[in-house]
């Protein structure tokens, strides 16, 4: 492609409202434009680098077995319906109603559909198991779209749906898929964390998320560098030693006036340590008051809460509730010598962090305002009805797998694999007949990538200064030719011929053919950052060569003019 | 692929709402699904074949120089207000409203947006011409979506507009457009024909339509076999005589009670031949009232009506409208010795069909209801202040271009060209600077193509009582190979060894693993309507070969087990 040919409109300074580095470079190479809040458009650059992606992701799609079909966005409402989801994915649902009346809602996701094509087209255990996939727009009405392509209204997802008879094929499907998502992210030039995570609005038995480290990211990783280990923050756990005395302490109980938080109490006059507190929270947990207890150190993590209880409704307790609990208000609530009941004058429950087994020697409140215990053995003093993981990992703790230490840091989300169960075949009646003849419901799992959010991650990973450094894989063009002097003869018959000779091997070049001058090009290129760039000026024709530059090189190598083309390939073969 | 690993649920029986072939035929062979009205899933083999076609639309625009982005489905619905397509296409938009209340739009077609772009980012003449594409799927809310993906809410389209800084750069970019569509078509397998079109809501200059002749058309085309003119029925012409006798006759007032129609007057005691009658019509043109003249025989044609006057809102006058500017009701209304004037106490035009022109000892009503005048020379008697093209042509009408005569039929719109000028442009603000510095609008076009729709013409065009017949270019597989005995061991190492020598050939082939019955297999291949189908039989394996056969073929051939991969090659290229 020639430059002047194409639709390349660099900035030299970043759009105000774009805020990480990728919305910045993306906007500043002329990859994409916003047409409004949270929707873009893929101008030639870009369109060509989110083309490269999705061959990458359908190629290991299909290599893995898959079967791609394509679904429609607009769904009837009824379907959504059907599983609940009109209601619990209200928010996020754009929804139309057409010329005759008729509900319609625009996919942000396809679990419905796909299932209802299993539903009605396959009988028996023979025809699985099935692995249907789409690379497809998906639509968001996202409370806050932002990040450029990382988080918009409309974006490319490549969303599959596997289909098994049992619990065995499933677990084999979902490797499969992990496997098929490691390679595409390696093939995009992407780090990725493989992420234990919380399932959220898919429901479903357990996920993991691909994650790319990033200072931009919107989620939360625990990461241990010793084994590997890596969970969202909603789903993380560590490895965390009660701080336990060596002999019990008599419980003794005693004034804290003006005593509000853990804080006030880590300082004079009483000078308890944050650790050697025991937190006394009050949650409702499908309406049923009950109490959770933390270590003074440690914040409560509500994703744990539902995962741990199985409620489906968790809210903070108000404060005339906890009153009458318990007699007492925020600031000196505790679990000593409560007993449980009905989760309203007395607690449902009573859940304890695992990092408080076996704790003595603690201080919590006594439900008494103004008034707190110490010398609390949780053993002895408190009837604790759970022990649960209920806190949120904090960076310094010891990784639960290994006696590593875990890091926490920002990433995106790239990838997501769900191991769904049955709850979509059963809501729409996937079944299939045994060998036996005997009706079940089909075991799901889903994955998606986020096809056009993957360029914003690259982008987040392989940038410096002066631009984009793209993997070769999925760059706009391999390699950018730049002729100094458009109006030199002898300069555009090599840059022709260069051109011809790398488009007859394969390799995508462009033609810088624009009458502007050297430094315009050479920061046009770094900035959309082509893997390789060969420069043709008159000076160095004159000795017969031409300049040959990767993007991540500081220096560049010449080739003789007669042997560019092999020198290029073989260059960009070894990027 | 192993049938037996993809899903392709073929169907015995039509479903009951399937009316027009390519529909179900697209049904029985598995291709396609509903989801709901006017909304399909393309299951894989569907998929397949939609992907080969959208890769030949895709290299044949890229060939002509079109530049690939990628534009949203969502809109803004500012941007439409601008352009005044909010109101116009109002019945076709989805309309949105987002969670901050935001109003957005499905985009039914992308002008304004393409538009928006070229604004903001071109601003020389040196960066013109553009013509930039995106196959990208549209929105419409259809009054009736029908005929599988011929009609539909949602399709896929291939959209580019070009953009010119002249007249002749605009023509010069119309033509290769029509060039690149026809090429197209041809891979395709489709045969099309070039019909001069009305704009319609895209408002511009001129247009051509691709059309596909099918009994299931939705468009009516009249074309010449002779000289190979062709026209939509809301735009073609026809060559017509006025009937005129050698000598004018006198003009003469006679009772004609109980007439109200043109078919009354040609019965007895009249018998006035209705192409000796002149219609007369009352229509508000823009709320003024006018008379509009055409021969007895002829229907009036609104599309041109249209055209002919600039009118935007054009409706048939109201009877309480038509006695106050007549003095006559409807069945004897005529314009002989009318005069003009303001539209509401006298017509604010008298416009003829151009086949009254010269006619005389014509027959019209003589506003008194119950009265006609005979003996109307239309020079002498009626005072036409506009002579047009108005009347909808008939079959068996002369060609405008030649001597032959016109056929009618049905059609099926693939394709549609638009020379728009300059509306887009002035409305958006796409301009750019001349070479001496002036501001000026681009010339734009506009071109379409039914990514989706051709698949459902391709099979129109191409089936049989059995089944489908692909043209080898866009088939979901090209060959078939069918072992029949799928438990004998040579037959399906045979079938596999036959398999692996076409994919490493690079030809499609898909193995019919099933344990089905022979008949079966069969059925199913030519319902599909495989180009080629390979049959590894017992009886022919014993005797060193398989047998080879074409889709369109009666009878098989036979080749030699060792030399199939081959003879199947050579077939698949001569196909």
């Amino acid at each position: 492609m020639k430059w002047s040919q194409t639709l390349i409109p660099t900035l030299r300074e970043s759009p105000a409202d774009a805020e990480i580095p990728s919305h910045k470079l993306m906007l500043r190479a002329g990859l994409i434009r916003p047409l409004s809040a949270g929707l873009y458009n893929f101008l030639p650059l870009g369109f060509r680098a989110l083309k490269k992606v999705e061959r990458i992701v359908r190629e290991e799609m299909d290599r893995a077995g898959a079967l791609e079909i394509l679904m429609p966005a607009l769904h009837p409402r009824e379907i959504w319906e059907k599983t609940g989801r009109a209601e619990t994915l209200r928010e996020i649902l754009f929804k139309i109603t057409d010329r005759t009346g008729r509900k319609l809602v625009l996919g942000p996701t396809h679990e419905e559909i796909v299932t209802s094509i299993v539903a009605a087209e396959v009988r028996s255990y023979r025809e699985l198991p099935k692995n249907i996939y789409q690379i497809q727009t998906k639509f968001r009405d996202e409370p806050r779209p932002r990040f450029g392509l990382i988080r918009g209204k409309e974006f490319l997802m490549k969303d599959a749906y596997s289909f098994d008879a049992d619990d065995a094929g499933a677990d084999k499907s979902y490797d499969t898929m992990v496997n098929a998502y490691r390679r595409i992210f390696e093939r995009c030039g992407l780090q990725t964390i493989v992420v234990e995570a919380s399932s959220g609005a898919m429901g479903g038995r357990f996920s993991h998320e691909f994650m790319v480290s990033s200072s931009a990211g919107e989620d939360r990783v625990a990461s241990c560098e010793k084994c590997g280990y890596a969970g969202n923050l909603e789903k993380a756990s560590s490895r965390l030693k009660s701080d336990s005395l060596a002999a019990p302490t008599a419980l003794e109980k005693f004034p804290t006036p003006n005593v509000r938080t853990i804080e006030d109490l880590t300082k004079a006059p009483y000078t308890v340590a944050a650790a050697r507190q025991i937190k006394t929270l009050v949650y409702a947990l499908d309406g049923k008051l009950a109490l959770l207890l933390a270590r003074g150190d440690q914040e409560l993590n509500e994703a744990k809460v539902v995962a741990a209880t199985a409620a489906t409704a968790v809210r903070p307790a108000h404060p005339e509730e906890i009153k009458a609990l318990l007699g007492a208000l925020p600031g000196s609530l505790g679990a000593v010598g409560v007993k449980t009941g009905d989760g309203k004058s007395a607690p449902s429950a009573v859940i304890a962090d695992e990092s408080l087994r076996g704790a003595n020697g603690m201080t919590t409140g006594a439900n008494t305002d103004g008034f707190h215990y110490r010398g609390v053995d949780i053993g002895r003093d408190i009837a604790v009805t759970q022990w649960a993981d209920l806190r949120t990992v904090q960076a310094g703790e010891g990784c639960p797998k290994c006696d590593g230490v875990l890091r926490v840091g920002s990433t995106i989300e790239v990838g997501h694999v769900f191991k769904l169960g049955t709850q979509y075949s059963v809501s729409l009646n996937a079944t299939y007949l045994d060998e036996k003849g005997a009706r079940k419901p089909c075991i799901m799992g889903c994955y998606g990538i986020g096809v056009s959010r993957i360029l914003a991650a690259v982008v987040e990973q392989h940038h410096d200064d002066q631009g984009i450094l793209w993997p070769r894989a999925i760059a706009p063009y391999q390699v950018a030719i730049l002729p100094l002097n458009t109006n030199h003869a002898e300069t555009m018959s090599v840059a022709t011929n260069l051109y011809n000779g790398l488009a007859a091997a394969g390799v995508d070049a462009i033609l810088d053919d624009r009458a502007d001058r050297p430094g315009v090009k050479f920061n046009d290129a770094d900035l959309i950052g082509f893997p390789l760039r060969v420069t043709i000026g008159e000076k160095s024709l004159a000795k017969g060569v031409v300049e040959i530059k990767a993007r991540t090189e500081a220096q560049a190598t010449t080739a003789d003019t007669a042997e560019a083309v092999q020198a290029i390939l073989q260059k960009v073969a070894a990027l």
